[in-house]
């Protein structure tokens, strides 16, 4: 962990966050300036600025919850699509130096002359009601380990 | 494969491309329209149209290739950032509905007003050099089988 880390900061509770999944490697969270509805994020626990200090291995087992949460969260919020987005260093306008994956959902024509939608400041309310209809899904689910609440 | 797909007629050789890397499950190779000088798919060789019908585990050992791929165009074009994509759906943008994600080398200042630098027609020779420098640091790699070329 570095201290000044947000997400290492998120990770030990030292702020909170609106949590989807977590387990002893990865953890699932809202993005509290959603550029869409359901905009979510999976994190590693370890501190990594960028995917280049991560073993492919690990990388795999990342997006492995990438995908489990990505179709939860899909279906959570009947989205018409999805991207998944993972930007690394500040050429690639990453913001905070961790790794993270963005899950996307897309909705037909949420797209200004081929910009994202803008971001907005999350509801917490808001992102907490989605977070439990993920969460709904995901316990739904057979493939992934849900640790309890 | 279904006879219409651009990707799959790519991994039955039956159009021409520029290949980075293959082994059985995946194919990496230049983009031919890139953003930006360097960039690289990563396909399954299995013609799924969206993450959707892959399975956490496929997803992951796609990753782990993006993984290893995205290190070796990093340092072959000397990008200063890279962004990882993945569009599923038309609401997406996902122009060929083959799962492909993307590689992009980011370099300082090459985003126009929150855009994406435009795509360009990529010059195949020009391609296919950027791919033998991928390649020879594909090969100096040691977590990455490489086939015969």
């Amino acid at each position: 962990m570095t201290r000044s880390c947000l997400f290492c900061s998120i990770i030990k509770y030292k702020i909170p966050a609106v949590i989807i999944y977590e387990d002893e490697n990865f953890m699932a969270l809202m993005d509290k300036y959603p550029i869409n509805h359901g905009h979510s994020l999976v994190i590693p626990r370890s501190h990594h600025e960028s995917l280049l200090s991560m073993t492919p291995s690990e990388v795999g087992k990342l997006y492995s919850i990438v995908s489990t949460v990505s179709k939860a969260v899909i279906s959570a919020v009947h989205a018409d699509g999805f991207s998944i987005g993972q930007n690394n260093g500040r050429a690639a306008n990453q913001i905070i130096p961790h790794v993270h994956v963005h899950i996307i959902p897309r909705y037909a024509g949420d797209s200004r002359e081929g910009k994202w939608p803008n971001r907005t400041i999350g509801n917490m309310q808001q992102l907490t009601i989605t977070s439990q209809k993920i969460r709904s899904v995901l316990l739904a689910c057979t493939d992934i380990r849900m640790p309890e609440a």
